[in-house]
């Protein structure tokens, strides 16, 4: 940041800050994360804070108005591998008096999905983050000799869990066909190969940007967990897990990022962000903003992690394009702060 | 055993032998097992040792002579508790010089499951001891962001093993309404909520008295695996695992026992054991023959495990009758071994 002529600090959570010397509250704060997951990429939300120096860098260059009012950040312990739990350093930002010195937060990350890769556009705007509910699931059955009980005598938790987990896929799709889910960890007690599962249990996730298919997609995933159960002659606990609220856009940030995708003239799309974000976080207290680019093979979390230069330099001209038309009076009102 | 007037031994392996002095070769041996497994009941397997010793002193009481020509067994280890692997006394036996002095087995033993009380039966007739075979199904699919990965990108291995372990009942009640299966260990990698599994392990076990149906049942799940896979765009891998052949009982003693069944004048059926026994292992050797007496709940290897005193009274008067058929020379043939 020094080197770019920002001055920089770091707060108390090991948030690094810098900004243009001579500007004044309130500042756009553009940004994301510099941790990344254990074994995992570069562009991660590393890219989002190259992107908003160089941006900053080039707009100091230039001596554009807009250069003293943007605020550049890079947030601590995003992933929470540093174990905060994630989000720790945006989420610390809310409590940390500087929130009431910025006018927004704008954030550019690679999509960690493969939506905008596989139909040919090269950002993306972010519409919203999905809210995200688990439900923990367990099968009460009876726990049997697999030899010697008959299927008519059987209870078998096991296969209720397993028609469950089968079924995730078809029960999102009959609720809204825009949604996601997961059935990613699952158990059979005793777990032996030889004795009917007397107990199972299965975490199913659902994700929308939508409340009401969140809502709607829970209560399906009830009745057919009841349903399954009843099949193997089981009883169905279905008990609430992990809430996270969807989080939406600020609506001016989404117009004025449109507008400059829009002429920018390569395709692009809106969307929502399946992945968790410090935007998410932020927008609890700030409006926020969000561009994506394509991830090569959807592949994130990985070495493998990649996006053409080509891709990451359009990105990073879109995100200084937002810039100067937010910091714009009109776009970026100081007073709805 | 020396209380009962027998003289008794335990041989290399620590099975425990009795007999009445004066008699010889060939002798009917009678019996089961004492062991039992940790935390399990008071009937599996002694009541069979029990029975034996209570009919081998009625006979010696009686001063009958079938009395010299039975020797009660109390195998070693059967249930595999004392780190043997399970069987290791019965098959001992058959490496020991003393089972050519042996002219058949018999065996009482509970049911160790619910199949007689259910259909208000007092006594079974074992036609034979299950085969087992045990295939290890592995998906392969990927691993992937369960919130940024929309469904059609997917390759969800937990799903396709899912879906198979929900589907071994009916693929089994396809094959041969009479057998049984389990799909009793399963587990998806990494095992995380918010990952799509791109890695699944299932066990899936079959169990029949048919070769046939045991070989239909494999080929059946094979198939359904990988049009399980196919389903997720996965890829199944089925690895044979345990093998254990069926046994069948030999047929004289059968009819046997059948008679003796038909005599007593009780409801009784002709039905497979889904569990192993000691008569399994000598059967490899000796003819073999063995009665079921119910089991309360068909519950066992638990302290709950039950038998009402008449039935067990009842089935030992059975296995009486049919030491004393067994022993007459027309249907207990030396010559034979």
């Amino acid at each position: 940041m020094e080197a770019a002529g920002l001055v920089a600090r770091a707060d108390s959570v090991n948030n690094v800050f810098g900004r243009q010397p001579g500007g004044s509250a309130p500042w756009l704060l553009v940004g994301s994360h510099t941790d990344t997951v254990l074994a995992g990429g570069r562009l991660d939300g590393a890219f989002g804070v190259m992107a908003a120096l160089e941006a900053c860098r080039a707009l100091s260059d230039a001596g554009h108005p807009a250069a003293p009012k943007v605020e550049v950040v890079s947030f601590h312990d995003e992933e929470g591998a540093a174990g905060g739990g994630g989000l720790s350093g945006s989420r610390a930002l809310l409590r940390d008096p500087h929130v009431d010195e910025l006018g927004g937060y704008l954030e550019i990350h690679i999509e960690q999905g493969p939506v905008l890769e596989s139909e040919g556009r090269e950002l993306g705007v972010v519409e919203g983050i999905v809210g995200i509910r688990r439900l923990n699931v367990r099968m009460e059955g009876e726990a049997n000799h697999a030899g010697t009980t008959p299927y008519a005598a059987r209870r078998d938790a096991g296969a209720a869990a397993a028609k469950l987990a089968w079924q995730v896929r078809d029960i999102l799709h009959g609720v809204d066909p825009t949604m996601v889910g997961n059935a990613g960890v699952i158990g059979f007690e005793p777990g032996s190969p030889n004795v009917v599962p007397g107990g199972a249990t299965l975490v199913v996730e659902v994700r929308s940007l939508s409340e009401q298919s969140v809502e709607r997609a829970c209560e399906a995933v009830h009745a057919a967990a009841k349903a399954a159960a009843d099949d193997f002659r089981c009883r169905a606990m279905v008990e609430p897990g992990l809430v996270i609220e969807p989080v939406h856009m600020d609506p001016r940030f989404i117009e004025t990022l449109v507008s400059v995708c829009e002429r920018n003239g390569r395709p692009w799309r809106m969307m929502s962000s399946g992945a968790g974000h410090d935007a998410g976080a932020l927008a609890a207290r700030l409006p926020a903003g969000m561009l994506f680019v394509p991830s090569r093979g959807g592949i994130s979390h990985s070495p493998l992690e990649h996006t053409d230069d080509r891709l990451l330099v359009q990105g990073a001209q879109a995100l200084l394009n937002a810039i100067v038309e937010m910091t714009d009076p009109l776009v970026f009102d100081p007073t709805r702060n």
